[in-house]
């Protein structure tokens, strides 16, 4: 059985979309990053980076395996289940670049954005304006990809998921609906999936079960 | 044939390092990132976020494949020739876990302690702390795993391969040699294997023959 460590942030949503598109059952376990609960030992253990997600996989025997970040996530459920990463090339290829592409690239990006514009102590304008630009590069990028294509990388898979939530939350970090208008449409192709809603409304709900 | 776009950076010399590893043939092209030809169309069409690496791949029947972003280039020659990336688990999911923690924290963490400690025109106490602090935090990540682990996934793999320049770079940035000494022992001793040698060693030829 399939057990996930995860919170409503974009890289929290992730792997509950994956499990979600891939009809898996598992169990979800809302981890309040607020209550530093992710630096925690039996946390580290699945994650020694103190961060969510993390998953701990049982299987019958009595074996137990980690997955962490969010990308490894990703590829372990699609290895295990045979869905959303292409065997073939060029596609295959295409979806290890673009889902790269991410984690390097718009996910540490646009956090440093919201950190610079809303939680940093001080407003420092070189700081919000560096990733402002660098967010509007990083979606220019996936808009042009997007004006040309209707996924990132071949058929719908684990590179448009995991590309979602960042894009999601860069266009409104910048704004930039009007100005991104091939990634805003990709955002709600995606957004109106019926795996995606269920994903997000589980996630709502258990936050709000744990909250009391 | 394989020709690889690269140049003397920490992201630069990873697929270097690999194809060195793998015995692969290679044709190595150091594109001078501070004139700008990687935003350039024809090096757009290889990898559309304007960055090096880029590798493309040609077939002998005229196919030609382009792979972009460090992480998909290595796990692609590690899938094209067998090699450095565990078919079992767990060590396949370590691997990748490990892959992605270095392409989403210490590349842009260590990559934006650099900036705001040399390039940004005005210094930021604010920011280079911020910077000097995650980098610190993830490296001691790794320390701990190697401080258990004489390699970072089970057997040597693409998982070091890929963590290896940004930890040098950030025990250098932090000048953390005798804070993390299982670290440091592990890229000396990564350092020290034969085919990262003659990576470095190629690059820095082809790097001043180009210039010459
Ligand atoms: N590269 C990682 C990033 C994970 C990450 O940044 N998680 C954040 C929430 S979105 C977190 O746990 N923050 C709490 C903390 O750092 O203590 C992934 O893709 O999984
Ligand atoms: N996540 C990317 C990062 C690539 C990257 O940041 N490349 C830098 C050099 S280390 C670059 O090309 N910079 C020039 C530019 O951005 O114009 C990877 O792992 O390949």
């Amino acid at each position: 059985m399939i057990e996930l460590y995860t919170w409503t942030t974009p890289n929290g949503e992730k792997p509950v979309i994956m499990l979600e598109e891939c009809g898996l059952e598992y169990g979800l376990h809302m981890t309040d990053i607020s209550t530093g609960l992710q630096k925690k030992p039996d946390f580290l253990a699945m994650n020694p980076n103190g961060r969510i997600p993390a998953l701990v996989d049982r299987t019958e025997n009595g074996g137990e395996m980690r997955v962490f970040e969010s990308g490894s996530i990703l590829v372990y459920l699609a290895e295990k289940t045979g869905q959303f990463l292409p065997t073939a090339q060029p596609h295959r290829a295409e979806t290890f670049s673009w889902t790269f592409f991410q984690v390097g690239g718009t996910g540490p990006m646009i956090g440093q954005l919201h950190h610079f514009k809303s939680y940093a102590p001080e407003k420092i304008p070189y700081a919000i304006e560096r990733y402002e630009n660098e967010t509007r590069r990083l979606l220019g990028v996936l808009e042009s990809r997007l004006s040309d294509f209707e996924w990132l990388a071949g058929p719908y898979g684990i590179a448009d998921m995991i590309n979602w939530s960042w894009a999601r939350s860069g266009l409104d970090g910048v704004d930039g609906r009007s100005d991104f208008p091939a990634l805003a449409a990709w955002v709600d192709r995606i957004a109106a999936r019926e795996p995606v809603k269920r994903a997000l409304g589980r996630m709502k709900a258990a936050k709000e079960a744990a909250s009391g």
